[in-house]
């Protein structure tokens, strides 16, 4: 076996794991392996203490892992063939004279491997991630190495090379990976990426795109049917994630407003403002502070950061309506415009929802334009019992909407939508004879490449669509109710659990629970500095234990003046209750020394 | 059989051809059979006049379309299973209950499907496209209907719709498609491709994409090494596509030199002057004037497109290094601060090179950042025989390259290499505490987050280091070779046959060759406007033809005041002489009675 995550500092450990490892290779201590010393022992300890039939099934399975079983194999419908990768090279696969064969058989040899993957993603006695790092992936792992060489490296090598990069890997479809807003790995959303990825095209026009083209123009409509603009009409592109799709608003508003900018530059418009909460949303890094995309935006576009105005938000994490026009009406009193609010439909962090429908009398008051960033809460929309909270949307002159995140789409999948018709064309083409060029023989108005900032556009359409066909929007719906229901089961489990402290009272607005985990030795501690101190480490420590035993994952930040906090998000279908509860046990059980 | 791409206009015709197709299948006249009428008619004609057995294996081959050999079935070693599709759903796979074989029957259906795409890709035999209108697809073809619906359909249904998504589209990896700077289907890539959606991750963190991040790291520093930067040193990220790497060029060199516009906006800097060639690339729809990388980033950064100054070419295409100098003269004495000059390594049209050292020597003297765009002739500096095209490269700040286009891996993969290291991350940092995070329990300099204007990433690496691995540096050199080969081969053939006229002299640069075909009509014609107005319009005839017939595609466009001519580019390793051959006879065979 390659290499163990013990710090290569300690030598000796790796030796004595290995051989440990090889010993008693089904024996419960076995999961020292793979985890610091200090942090081996203690689980060894614990696990001897506990000897439950699901941890013990839980360690075995980590073992397991070594023995894949081939779909090919196992079946005897399916026999697999044996040919000898060890002497074949790319150049002997197609376009080779009589290379079908063997590609057909190269690719029947990764399609193992990677339904392997799939089928050990979804079970629970396998590990989420294998961690090691930077300096040992660097360093090379036995058979395993990164570096770029002149020479080729035979088929054998290179099937190596996959199994490898996706043991090291981290599992985002494991019902117990929370890490993220996107997780998740649905298996007709997998089946369009691979249907994509070989059909290799581009979204720039509908000459070599026609189909997917198409799936796009009536997807947008769709989604704007449900976000309830009249007749679905508007506009919209997919855009490669949330901060671009936020920053085509933002040019877009530009554009309505002072469409001169495109020829002469900021320097023909006024000093200009815009605004979003402190809270807003994309901190996929979530110890990361200040990592906004609007931010991210304003410095692109040429606005500057400083004329980016934060609002106030209430403890709940939802922009204070009065706190926006005291804000506006100051900014213009100094001589500024306001061209841009954001309202966030689902932040980041607390999973909040600005209230739209009051922000959007502000905008419609003082002429502003009104961006919804709903990357994370837009799916909501397709729950008859959820969408209430994204109420006034329909009023918003521009949505972001991922569903990569809420609706398990496999990544990117996200969707900038424009209600007036028009503007994404007139702020990004570049030429003005677009509309009338008589060349071609089919109506060219289906191009997209016009609308976007890129030429060459990722073909992010088909997965979605044919999820969509799959499930129906009521399977959508199924999936984002079920997963709401179960952070409520979340919240009521540990909101007067010992231990437990919520960051912010009441049930959750979207999927996110935000608490912290306050170890025993800190129960007793006053309020103070020291226990602020210590426990903005706590979370850091469990997680960092989490990675290297590999259980589970989940983020946490900081925010604002609060210390280091657990944000649990559920967004994957094979989330269980009993999930749920794995994760409250093993904060438990890594953080009760603490 | 589903609708042809005859016009609805004319359902007779639709009629007839069905009934004639499906009464002689094998019948030579059956090509006419999703061509229009006249064209149908036309090409019959032809047929039956040149009974050659290589045009009758083609047309022949148009019908065994419809009769795919699984490489589960054709082979005795793999049986399929027998499983009915019809009465399961995407809820009776993966995360359900007792999921897992019926998760794996539907995955190897789809590999069934994908395997046979991928060997008529290569089979000359097959049409590179389909071809129907809009309203075609739009109005539905048999058992295709695009629409989204709120109930969920059958597997069974996903598989048709998986098919007929295929059968619809474009052949990019058919030997004679030649439209579009990227073609190909390179196997390892698309096996590279399989793997990284199933493990639909992202590049934001090491923490999410450990093996991938470090893959990325280790890959951008080859490139650098191979532009010639001392030890490789620099920095650089993937970007979704090229038109994005080029942004990311001008932003960092406006933060370069005036960074306080990340906080204050363009307000704080003077006027910006930016430099790009009249014949500046990434022009990937061809017959679409104007629309310009360079142009889209001034719009969008908020230079404004009238401080992009365009510079006069040579004959070949090539930037006049006087001219760049005499423009930077004139704008600093109208006040103007000139920040950037974009050099094209490789432009979308002509393929022709800008001499980078003249340029660089400019630059340097009046200290304007230097950006390289290689998106699509970077490939070359693989090349010992070719990279002195790109002679000068390691003096630009930042390049441009797209290893999606010239080196045949699948859509998308752009780089952009910025040779000082820490601009990128402070031009795109929203962070400034960013460096000194001490919660995670690894080296947090991997995460490259910070350095992009997305938040979420797709991971473009994997694909690209596999082929690297599996082909060498020495594979890619012999790829590149090849195909440069070729284009001088279709020089030669053409550029004294009868009938041709090449748009600029001289052998080509890159694979590029423009040249315009003159049917016999126009061929006595004097020069003048008349004959100008009709060759215009010949391209787009014969394009629109071949599309029909679905034989092949290249692309066309017209380039300041010369009127529409072709423009060849290879890109592909499937294509051979006889690829280049086919497309000649087709060009004449199509436009001879034009």
């Amino acid at each position: 076996r390659g290499g163990s995550s013990t710090s290569t500092s300690c030598p000796d450990l790796a030796r004595i794991n290995a051989e440990f490892c090889s010993a008693a290779y089904y024996d419960w201590s076995g999961v020292a392996h793979g985890c610091t010393r200090k942090l081996g022992m203690k689980i060894c300890g614990f696990l001897q203490k506990n000897d439950s039939v699901d941890d013990k099934s839980r360690i075995v399975g980590f073992f397991n892992e070594q023995q894949p079983r081939s779909i090919l194999t196992r079946d005897p419908r399916f026999r697999r063939t044996e040919t000898d990768f060890s002497n074949l090279y790319a150049r002997d696969l197609l376009p080779a004279k009589n290379g079908e064969e063997y590609t057909m058989q190269f690719l029947l040899e990764v399609v193992d491997i990677l339904t392997n993957y799939v089928r050990k993603t979804f079970d629970r006695s396998t590990k989420v991630l294998d961690f090691h790092h930077p300096h040992q992936l660097l360093e090379g792992m036995e058979g395993f190495n990164l570096e770029l060489c002149d020479q080729p490296e035979s088929l054998e090598q290179i099937l190596v090379d996959c199994r490898d990069t996706l043991k090291y890997g981290v599992r985002t479809g494991h019902p117990r990976f929370f890490n993220q807003l996107s997780s998740g790995l649905d298996i007709i959303g997998l089946a369009g990426e691979w249907l994509t990825s070989t059909a290799n095209t581009n979204m720039f026009t509908y000459e070599i795109a026609p189909v997917f083209v198409l799936m796009e123009q009536l997807t947008l409509k769709k989604m704007r049917e449900i976000i309830g603009w009249p007749n679905g009409e508007g506009d919209g592109i997919f855009s490669p994630g949330g901060a671009i799709s936020n920053m085509y608003s933002v040019m877009v508003a530009r554009y309505k407003h002072y469409p001169e900018v495109k020829i002469k530059g900021m320097a023909a418009a006024p000093r200009l403002v815009l605004f979003t909460s402190e809270h807003v949303g994309h901190l996929l890094m979530l110890s990361l502070k200040s990592h906004y995309s609007i931010k991210k935006a304003s410095a692109v576009l040429g606005f500057g950061t400083e004329n980016l105005i934060l609002l106030k938000t209430d403890e709940r994490g939802r922009v204070i309506p009065a706190d926006l026009e005291a804000k506006v009406i100051d900014a213009k009193q100094k001589g500024f415009v306001p061209v841009f609010v954001n309202a966030t439909a689902g932040s980041t962090v607390y999973g909040a929802f600005d209230p739209i429908n009051e922000i959007a009398d502000i905008c419609e008051k003082y002429h502003i334009w009104l961006h919804v960033d709903g990357a994370w809460g837009g799916g909501l929309l397709l729950s008859r019992k959820h969408r209430h909270k994204l109420n006034g949307v329909e009023r918003a002159n521009s949505v972001t909407w991922n569903p990569h995140k809420m609706m398990g789409v496999p990544l990117q999948c996200s969707a900038i939508l424009v209600r007036e018709k028009g503007l994404l064309q007139g702020c990004n083409s570049m030429c003005a004879g677009y509309l009338f060029q008589p060349d071609k023989q089919y109506d060219v108005t289906y191009d997209t490449g016009d609308k976007a900032i890129q030429c060459g556009r990722h073909v992010d359409i088909f997965k979605f669509w044919l999820m969509w066909k799959s499930k129906g929007t009521i399977g959508f719906e199924k999936h984002i109710d079920r997963c709401l229901e179960l952070s409520e089961y979340l919240y009521h489990k540990i909101k007067n659990r010992e231990g437990y402290e919520m960051v912010f009272q009441g049930e959750p607005q979207h999927t996110n629970v935000c608490f912290w985990y306050i170890p025993p030795s800190l129960r007793l501690l006053p309020d103070g500095e020291e226990k602020r101190q210590r426990l903005h480490k706590v979370a850091p420590k469990i997680k960092a234990m989490m990675m290297e035993c590999g259980t589970t994952m989940v983020g946490y930040q900081p925010q604002g003046d609060k210390v280091n906090f657990f944000r649990m998000v559920v967004s994957n279908p094979a989330v269980t209750r009993s999930d749920i509860d794995f994760l409250i046990d093993e904060i438990e059980r890594l953080g009760q020394d603490l």
